[in-house]
């Protein structure tokens, strides 16, 4: 059997493959993509995943992608211990949290990083690299949106609405953790892992909407998660980028 | 046992958990929403739905939401024939399908319709009747892009982006059917279901996009998903707002 794991750093969506590749206890090959020299563009790695995204998971030559999907494959395919409630409505209930975090979380909170960073990030490059870079991305709806990031270009309402979103993601993690260990049926599973997988980074990113005061819950659920051994080893992967923080 | 399914007319998210619930051969009670009336926003349908949405499945008092949770559920909670992939590789191939309609075909289909239509049904109502029915949207998002929808608002990027998608599902969706009769594994999947649900407009809203000529396959398809007793059933449903042509 043969299993290889192409993703970034420890973050976002690739720390949500590699919490469930870690906790499952599946032996893998890690090849590390560099997003911040857009090794995900590269000729290369587009001819495994043609959107050019990370993570991709190869097993005996069957290419998945798409994170979400990856990690209900991961549990599916492999011995282990279980990831998804063996009760179909609470992997309905699971599956919620799997989605709201593809479609509100994640998108909310990469856009608003991007709003922030890629601007300097293009100005940093030599001439002319940054527009030859933004041509190697294979998807025409992402390029669009990395240049109009690059300009500054999203709109107030646009920002204003994604702020408002990791509000509502605050307050609906600290209110479905009041009383509970985990996000779903009493035990942990995918829905813990892709929440934490964003969540990780909210203390330091936005002190105000994560913090001991506001969501004393969430905070201690994320103490719990970086506890368990799976997920320690999926955050003490390497970064080259330095874009997580050690101490977060 | 029992079955109830909050519903709209058939047509998207109502009519994809429709189709899974007639091509199983469950028994359910069906409750209609009005969505034209905006009874979806009701206080008594928000009471078992605080989002507000349809449809909405409720099993011996246990209550699921999200369309694509739903038939997930539906699949896994009841005996009928199976509507998912036994392998695990193909059921991940299935949800990169289920995955894309609801992140790029039902948004793209739904905004651009919003465009075309909340203005004029705004200006059709009494003088402050639009604005009273705003106000009772439980979603602060959904409630701001509604209102933006009506007053044309809208920004050309964003409605460029939705039209490119719609491009790009048709693609994909023809080259996926060449030389299959349906989208995933050989067989008929939830992944026919999601992708009908919003493509049976598409001949009639654009037929620049779906015809005979440009996607001879989505259409050869169409008329096999048509043929089905279960989706043929789900069809038959009532429409009370006049959304859905009967001759589609």
């Amino acid at each position: 059997m043969t299993v290889d794991l192409y993703h970034g750093e420890p973050a976002s969506n690739s720390l949500k493959v590699l919490q469930a590749i870690h906790e499952k206890g599946v032996p893998f090959t890690s090849h590390y993509i560099n997003l911040m020299k857009f090794e995900q563009h590269a000729p290369a790695y587009v001819a495994i995943n043609p959107a050019g995204q990370v993570p991709t998971l190869v097993h005996d030559g069957r290419v998945l992608t798409e994170s979400t999907v990856i990690n209900e494959y991961i549990d599916d395919a492999f011995d282990g211990p279980p990831l998804k409630p063996a009760d179909p409505y609470l992997q309905g209930q699971m599956r919620i949290w799997t989605k709201y975090v593809d479609e509100v979380f994640r998108p909310s909170l990469s856009f608003l990083a991007w709003h922030r960073v890629i601007p300097g990030m293009a100005k940093a490059l030599p001439e002319g690299e940054f527009e030859a870079r933004l041509k190697r991305i294979p998807l025409k709806e992402k390029r669009d949106k990395w240049e109009l990031a690059a300009k500054g270009g999203f709109s107030e309402r646009e920002l204003e609405g994604w702020r408002a979103n990791l509000e509502d993601v605050s307050d609906r993690v600290e209110s479905a953790l009041a009383g509970h260990d985990w996000l779903v049926g009493g035990m942990f599973t995918l829905a813990d892992i892709a929440v934490f997988a964003m969540a990780v980074s909210m203390p330091r990113s936005y002190p105000d909407l994560w913090n001991e005061t506001h969501t004393p819950q969430a905070m201690a659920w994320m103490a719990r998660m970086k506890a368990r051994p799976g997920v320690a080893a999926a955050l003490a992967m390497p970064d080259h980028t330095g874009m997580v923080s050690r101490k977060d």
